[in-house]
């Protein structure tokens, strides 16, 4: 297919198309003329997962082409692979104040009791310190231990999403599998213990009559 | 205190507060000169509150306004509160695509079907539906039943989360308990969830050596 029919199936501009060829985010489409060249399935299958990356992970388009690097580097390991694309999640390391360097140390006391192998510098380790930053700022009274259930959720969920990926489709499908997942589950997650939470509240405090629809 | 004591120890400007003043964001203090105001340890922790929803909810100031009136009125229940402050955290309603909508009524009759009391106007199920909607565009051959595994995990945390909720202890408590729950839980449970993908791969995939720390 020509760039046009490319862009218009996947929802991308032209001009964002050509943005991502001369980036080497998108490989160059097999030339048919001197300015032109014919795209494929492979192409289309590209620029949706940029998308996936870009609208749903809010990947910086500074860190897409390390990710999809990663994705596409054979000699890498799935692990890796992970790694990767978690760093380029973030968040972005921010300086660390003495408050939150200790908090950090914290986390990463809680984590290591918790026999989580994971690397120090990844960005979520950050993430959860800031976390419990804000809890304590308000007053609550807290230390890690008031992640337990949310450990405890996260460590079964991740045990069933990594037993489903099937390496024995090819490296690629898995990879996807771990870069998809992670980004696009994250949200769905989100939205479902949002939803839990209206529901259990809908239980527990509403003062209007039940309705189950 | 004066207002630039109340700054320095909540971390935002006195340019900030003042705004916050403007807006009705943060009550008055009590008059000390015709310039001069005295504030108090709830303006402080007003201010963290606002910081939690603006830096870890990222809830825009435009709707800051609306979930701090929520948290201040006492004649809303707390299923109420709850459901403003889900609503302030977005993600805004954007238009709807025919695909999007038809994704949409099949997330609500999943929700259905899982006797799940929601507000059917509730901006997660919008962003399930995107979920859906990019998992398709990959060629993922899912339908909702995909979710099943976090609504579950959703489900049985909002279920806790809600038990922990000690109405006795007041009305105040109790809604600071679910709004900053709400948004500073989620992401920790993100943050946990990336690590523990993190931990459980490093287990099934890691080529290098084994450390536990």
């Amino acid at each position: 297919m020509r760039i046009s029919e490319l862009a218009e199936r996947t929802g991308v501009s032209v001009a964002t198309v050509k943005y991502y060829l001369r980036e080497g985010l998108l490989p160059p489409g097999e030339a048919t003329a001197a300015t032109q060249a014919r795209y494929s399935d492979e192409h289309v299958h590209r620029l949706q997962l940029i998308r996936v990356l870009r609208e749903v992970g809010d990947v910086p388009v500074a860190d897409l082409a390390e990710v999809l690097a990663a994705v596409g580097d054979r000699s890498l390991d799935l692990q890796s692979v992970l790694r990767t694309a978690h760093h380029a999640l973030g968040p972005r390391r921010s300086e660390d104040s003495p408050e939150s360097a200790a908090t950090r140390a914290e986390i990463v006391r809680y984590l290591k009791d918790r026999r989580w192998e994971v690397d120090r510098r990844a960005p979520s380790i950050d993430r959860l310190a800031t976390t419990l930053v804000y809890l304590r700022r308000l007053g609550w009274p807290v230390d890690a231990s008031v992640f337990d259930r949310y450990a405890d959720a996260a460590d079964s969920i991740a045990r069933e999403e990594l037993a489903t990926i099937d390496a024995s489709r090819g490296r690629a499908a898995a990879v996807e599998q771990i870069v998809v997942g992670t980004v696009v589950f994250e949200q769905a997650l989100v939205a479902l213990r949002r939803l839990a939470e209206e529901h259990h509240s809908s239980l527990r405090f509403s003062r209007r009559s039940r309705r189950s629809g």
